[in-house]
């Protein structure tokens, strides 16, 4: 295993060292009628984050005072390199699909407090457009702003009451991998096939772990490569976590 | 009824004439690995088309000689201004979604010379990432955009052979309806719900008709009512065939 | 294009001139519970439907004081020359079926005063027991009958109160198309599969147009062919009301 | 218990002795297309059922030389007093459904020499268009004669070789049950509800039993009733039989 | 057809003579949490039986006084020698499945006082573990003694009121069949494929038939076959009643 | 956060302490037909796994010259304490059932030598007959000697060539959790709600890791929190491959 440090000297493909993130933009506002909504894009990863709010829980949270945030995923037939038949079509969603709904739910409920945010629903819809390795990451990152934004807009419409914050802090989330014994951060198609290991990481802005999910794709891996993996995936969130608050700082002129 | 001349002085909430569309714009190429795609939009209406080439054709149109072109039509769950179930959650496609699939195919295969296509299947993806009225017509304007490109992809990589031309024509569609007496053209999602008449045309390039469909909303109409949107629907698609003329007259740069 | 006047001396297959209906026939009340029913023939096409009148209306309708009307269409598996598997054991509904149910079901509400009806449901299912061209039409044309006797049944046992119609008008559809250059009405299986445009035309008792169909199935079509098709498909549309006119005149003897 | 004699004097609702059948109608050849069809009718129980025939057999059959018989049985939205739900829009096929088909398709079966049939199928689709008690009794005993039709009509079109009879015998079905004590024969629906005892019993033409299918439906029943209902339902297929060859014997003619 | 005596001498592959049950075992209190529960066997065939006793009823019995019991059968993908399809991924229950599980419902309805169980619904799980034939038999059999459990749970536990008895007898099943002219009781897997006539005699305690569901496998059977048949089933049944009631007997351990 | 070590003098509910294992069990050989069959028992959680050995590959891995290994995870409806609706009446598998079936697979996956298995497919289905806590880690851990018996059966008749070993490795998995500041190691359901932190661990029989997937279920964690856990399901896996080692030296009688 080489150590990840932008000494070593390796470049990959796409130029980038080891530890960097590929070019991370985050448009917000991208549809007109979503009370958050966030174009985000991690590399030539593309995905349309809509944060629906509505007023009333589901019937299992009535009278709890509590709030509910949820997600889902999904990806557009084309978003891949040969075309995907449609989910809605095979009348079931699959396995691979469920697995990161939840996993996106998961990590935004990680940063809510529901009692703060009071008996309203927040719908994440993660669409991915385009996909080129990291979507579920690119989706937590880009829907926890377009969480922000719904929040924000239930709070100024009198739907969230009380002036105690609903987030608690950010979250995002980054790939780390092992390719050739390299650690490498941000990892884009041509990476994410030939790794040996493969984790997810999400963080919270200040830096504690919401979700690990590391699979050995290829070998089994050992402490070592866990802990080298963290520390690059934990750098590679902190740095999302200032490209998140930096897009939340703009104005949002709609 | 009142004349849908400009001259009425009738003025719509957008600022437009009666007889004016929206402002359409057509970007190609808007995704890396599709052999075709156009990200189109009429106004706030937004669709994202891709055409996704495949030598080989289904098990029905084997050893025909013939190619096969076909469509898929979906929404994202909040292009509307309220929140709906996705269908792959739901297990199942709604009819206005197979409807308008069948329409887009149609429409497409009008256009297009299967024998000389050749043994080869190209799909349209048409996903309607933001809905302000007339969602179908746009995704029939921009697929055939989509579909020229992927055609012309076809050829240049030998898949596709002869010389004969494969499209024998273009083809676009617009909806036009009565408003309060006023017929017009291009309804965004406001006007199309106080339509008594809604109707949606799809013409060719050379203006002849492929698919006319019209619809009492609230109230029957009658033969001159129709006259006057059939010839609102001609012009609007004469300008339609221009602007589609314009956007694959460029370079598309990748 | 021929002209489709009767003088051109064109005889079809089947005998019948251009311009001339297929033998119509409406049984009312082959169903002993139905609160409508009626067997619909078009020549060899055969449908019957069942008006099932219900008080209480959809959630989305209560307390609005109107009622509501909708429609099913489906084929019986061996209605075709060859056996189509079953929808049901499909597990899904196909794409044709959806959209004709929902072509019956606004063709029916056009006509219907929904307020004058009050909050009652009236279904209606159009099940084709034979298809030989023209199902969609011959539904309309019967559902329109099965519809008037259900409304009859609940004014007669007062669930439809006040004195105001309920139906508007009536309502009767009809097939055109081009066959070799010939206008033809009413087309039967075998001239509906060679036909370059085909159309369906919904027309009311007074002559207005409630949907206007067409589709160039195999060439676009130009304007003056579509006018001759839509003077064609008024002329049978007119013989159609007075047939339902006739049938209604009779007394039901159950 | 009663003896069902009719001599006991006992008259039924609709006028009928205890061991007398409703009145049975088959007419041959209801459809066009279908190589066997039949409506059959068991007083108001009206059933369509028509037989497809098709060279060739199921996957799990090839090579074996033999042929396959099935059935499927499903009911109209309106066929009974009150709508019921289609089961292609609810997307499965309930219990019932599925217990009837299975139970037509192995009464079929059981008459057929499927080496003599070689590798043919035949598809029993039995649709209850108006149902008033003994569906399933009314689709076999209908079934049988479309079946035989379709036998007759493979023959005659040289798909079914050699001079072996196909048909080892005939079948028909018959439901029975007590009421009040009293054992009765064909019941309508008005008799089935208030049934103790309900028993399907499928016979051949030649008296042995093919399916025997009592159900305690309110008390658990003892020998002696259920050695009543057996002999009143052979006596009521044995009518069933003679209807049956009378079916046949006429010359149908198309 | 040989007479069942054991005195004929003959022995089947197992070892038992014609009207022998194999070993049954009755393993209650299987599951922790369930409210009644059973292991059952026969021989080979081991069903695990829990009984799911829940407050309040259906919303179809709500105010009726009366409560509800239901059961669901299914199979393990495993439990037969070759790997089936599970049901869950494929999407819908098949219609053994279904049939199944109606005929292990009804039969144990059939000693159940609704009336006397209240508002309050019991649900039986019978899914097998493993299938050497007489599956839905050996169902019922420990589904009757799952359900004792579970009314005894809901008196314990004071929701079942009164001290009338909820279960007016005890029922169990057995299967039967004629393989090569001998009747033989309770058929494993290798016998049941080759039975000739299979029966499925659901028997209350008290010795009267709940059910009888007689097939004719490959060849139609007579009244003598049918005699001798019911009067192996009626014995065999009253040995598992006696069987039940020793494991009712015993001390529940938890 | 408590140091996990037993001197800590913490006893945990059921008497264990916190770095202890509930007591396992492991038995071979539950099915008579499977080729490869457990019931694994973690404490009260009780797991049916059956390994499924068939020649032959999906289409996909066709001519490949390599195996396939995937599994099935599903519950039985009342594995739980109140009892959950079947996936297969639902028509669908939830997300749950998916993300655990594809962890299964992936885990057995990764001790596995698909070309040394050559074109034979192993499908595991891991059942679980009583949940309390650790369902996932329970089936992992039987389902790795189910599959070690059906390679086994493959190499004693035959179908896998080649002296080379299928099995890289062995593989179990346990869960580990922080509960009240404790680090705590396999998890019955009575902690696993109260976990603010909750991992499960796949590690194989060298020490290596598999899966690692960590959830911040109540509050974030941090990195201390992380590696403490890591050490406790190390420690865990490592009993829990002695104890696979041991089932499998032990004779498997049949």
């Amino acid at each position: 295993m080489t150590s990840p440090a932008s000494s070593s000297g390796i470049v990959r493909a796409d130029g980038r060292a080891p530890d960097e993130l590929r070019p991370v933009t985050i448009t917000r506002g991208w549809l007109d009628a979503a009370e958050g909504s966030v174009l985000v894009e991690f590399g030539g990863t593309r995905v349309l984050c809509a944060a629906s709010f509505t007023e009333g829980v589901p019937r299992w949270k009535k009278g709890s005072g509590e709030g509910w945030v949820t997600a889902e995923y999904a990806m557009l037939p084309r978003a891949t390199s040969t075309r995907s038949d449609r989910e809605s079509v095979k009348g079931r969603v699959g396995g691979r699909t469920h697995e990161i709904s939840r996993l996106v739910g998961r990590s935004l409920r990680a940063v809510v407090d529901v009692a703060a945010l009071g008996e309203n629903t927040i719908v994440l819809d993660c669409d991915v457009l385009q996909a080129d390795g990291g979507t579920r990451t690119a989706a937590i990152t880009g829907a926890y702003v377009a969480l922000a934004d719904a929040v924000a807009w239930g709070q100024r419409h009198g739907h969230v009451k009380g002036g105690r914050p609903v987030l608690t802090d950010s979250v995002s989330a980054v790939s780390v991998g092992i390719i050739d014994g390299v650690p490498m951060l941000d990892l884009p198609y041509v990476e994410d096939v030939r790794a040996d290991t493969d984790m997810n990481v999400v963080v919270t802005g200040s830096g504690t772990f919401v979700e690990v999910q590391g699979t050995a794709e290829h070998a089994p891996f050992d402490r070592a490569e866990l802990d080298v993996l963290l520390d690059l995936a934990v750098a590679g969130n902190a740095r999302l976590a200032e490209i998140q608050r930096a897009a939340l700082a703009q104005e949002l002129g709609r």
